[in-house]
């Protein structure tokens, strides 16, 4: 049976990779020091739905599975010494990592969130590495990043998987090739995910160490197939202003009975994908791992795009509660095309979940069921971005023609209630 | 009197930059936690030249200027509240950033070296950047970066100052945009600086931080003006495998009478700069801030190329010691081109101290005077680089048509001794 062992195995996405994995016949093996429960503590918040600490789950897991989910309570980043020997020992076939802080408003909350987000997420990927490289094992990486460190939408152009085909002139005349597609990070949160790429370019370049990296949009949903086989084993569902995203704060806001806001006209274009697509993505990375010697695997994992406003017109239609159009308080352009290129994972046998089917069950089964357990004081978003300096240039330098396109997965619609 | 806070202000850029910028009448702070120092201790290893304390420095600086030099004892990257508080009580002009690991060889020798300069130059040029922000101040942050970002060289084409124009093809036609150059980094060390490169992109755009990123060549020379002032100023000249150049150990060969050894034909080309062009720079970029929300500017810091067998020649034929081919242990082009860009700071007003004419004073006033002090054992570099894998690759993609050109300011040319 081979091993994999899951960073961040108890948090929104590891939690159901974990089950998922276990399900279809892994060893898996979580590593976590439960830092998402404890910034809850922190922000006085917890998920709507009522999450079991990380013992009772995996008991859970055990009596309704017969399987064994093992748990290393360490944290990635800073237990070096520890972290190498789980890798050791365990002499996993590949090591899941989602054990970075993940939501972008968070990451601009201010000084302490900003410096937190920058060492447990770039000092963890590092170590990761480091530890994979002096295991001496061929280990493969599969990291989750996200769609937010593609910076420029495109006139059109479809965002490709990673590297982006140029042209640059010289002396020779213009030649052809290929780069990491230049980052265009939104938060201190998506800048740490586009410095991870350089930590991954460089690793692959210079140990080939096989690494696939998970370009990611926004996951919605609660359940999967594993979470949904017990109560114990419930997955997480954020509201609240720094770890909701707009489609769970649009749930929430209709559970209530608050009409939703859209910010602006409501043409701003995200990426979406289902949580059980992510996890089967997952299986797939794993099961597909790059040849060694090969470069990063880098592929988009998303399934649809949608307007804001259409996201709102869907949850409305559904629930009856009307939305608002109110000032769009954040500096981005105010309608976007969105065109992205998800065909490896297609190609590897993806079905994705759409949201128009999908929904009906996060509104009847999550929302409503667990509203109760609200606080509406923390759905807003109380972060502040600085604004973009994008139109107050003054060097007249050339500024990119490429229209701006904000792909955020976790930049946060602010909720004015 | 204006206030420049300089970090690492006790190193090989540092302490030079220190004294020129107090000698031209600005208020300077070192801000140093003498980790290059402790370094030494660890390797068994020291300058060649006898260099003092930090406060017998700063004491003779005090007898020969009439000038004071204040020091805080701290680490950047670790003590954050230390740091906001020294920015909040001084209110500088500029900051200038020297307080990255900085040696290439010693960024791969293990684990425990590569995570060191990872934690400590990410985690410190994040800190800088979060306490200027917090501290509410609007300081011009300049930072010691490297040519060794720069990883496609150019089949000719020259080197621009940070920025590619490119070529995007898109629905609507090609469009011109222009990128951060694509980071091709060949060590650890080089990858830091790449990632940041991400820092700054992010925090200019996002708080119209004013940043001057110096992409810096070998620096060379060990003296200036104001180093020569006074034995007890003398600076740093590095020999060692892991924090000596090319140049120095060619130096020091010749000072032991052992004939310098060329790798390979020697047609690696390299850029280089003196260190009193190094702290004329320093003090440019500072009188040259960009302005208010323009974006990071960033200027190639080097004033000639010279192929190796060059060097060695003029090295040769400056001491008599004769010089060898041995086979090159590293994997990269044998020969190649190397144009820079380094028009910003030739148009602000330096004059380039050339190699040619500078190279006598270091065989005599440095290598040969201090040459009783070398510890022979300590010249080869011990670290080993994996091989690239370029030709290794298995994937069938495209690989980038330009040709890979090493620019790299601290990768040693290992010496086989």
């Amino acid at each position: 049976m081979e091993t994999v062992i899951i960073l961040g195995g108890d948090g929104f996405c590891g939690w159901p990779t974990a089950l998922h994995l276990s399900d279809i016949g892994y060893n898996v093996v979580i590593v976590d020091n439960l830092s998402r429960r404890k910034i809850d503590i922190d922000l006085g918040t917890g998920s709507l739905t009522p999450i079991q600490p990380i013992d009772v789950r995996l008991q859970a897991w055990r009596d309704v599975s017969g399987r064994r989910i093992r748990f290393e309570h360490l944290t990635v980043g800073d237990d070096y010494a520890s972290l190498l020997d789980v890798i050791r020992r365990e002499r996993p076939r590949a090591i899941v990592h989602f054990a970075e802080q993940r939501a972008a408003p968070y990451s601009m909350k201010g000084a302490r969130e900003r410096r937190y987000t920058v060492r447990n997420n770039l000092n963890g990927t590092h170590d990761v590495l480091a530890a994979i490289i002096e295991s001496g094992l061929d280990v493969h990486l599969v990291h989750l990043g996200t769609m937010g460190v593609y910076g420029y939408g495109t006139a059109g152009m479809t965002i490709p998987e990673g590297y982006l085909p140029v042209k640059v002139e010289t002396p020779a005349g213009e030649q052809q090739i290929e780069v990491l597609y230049p980052a265009h990070p939104g938060s201190v949160y998506h800048m740490t995910k586009a410095q991870d790429a350089l930590f991954f370019w460089y690793y692959n370049r210079n140990y080939a160490s096989r690494i696939t990296d998970l370009h990611q949009g926004i996951v919605w949903g609660t359940q999967t197939v594993q979470t949904s086989r017990d109560p114990r084993l419930i997955n997480r569902f954020d509201y609240d202003g720094d770890y909701g995203t707009v489609l769970n704060r649009f749930l929430m806001q209709a559970a209530i009975d608050y009409p939703l806001t859209v910010h602006g006209t409501g043409g701003q274009t995200r990426a979406f994908i289902h949580i059980q697509d992510t996890v089967r993505c997952i299986e797939l990375a794993i099961a597909n791992p790059p040849e060694k010697g090969e470069r990063v695997a880098i592929m988009n994992q998303m399934t649809e795009t949608h307007r804001l406003i259409d996201l709102a017109r869907m949850v409305s239609a559904m629930t009856g509660v009307d939305y608002q159009h109110v000032p769009n308080p954040r500096v981005e352009a105010a309608e976007n095309d969105l065109n992205v290129c998800n065909a490896s994972f297609l190609r590897l046998g993806l079905k994705p979940t759409f949201l128009r089917e999908g929904l009906a069950a996060e509104v009847a089964e999550i929302a409503r069921r667990y509203a109760d357990r609200c606080d509406r004081s923390k759905i807003p978003c109380v972060s502040q971005w600085q604004k973009a300096k994008t139109e107050a240039r003054s060097d007249g330098r050339a500024t990119p023609t490429l229209m701006l396109v904000n792909t955020d997965d976790a930049v946060p619609m602010p909720i004015a209630m």
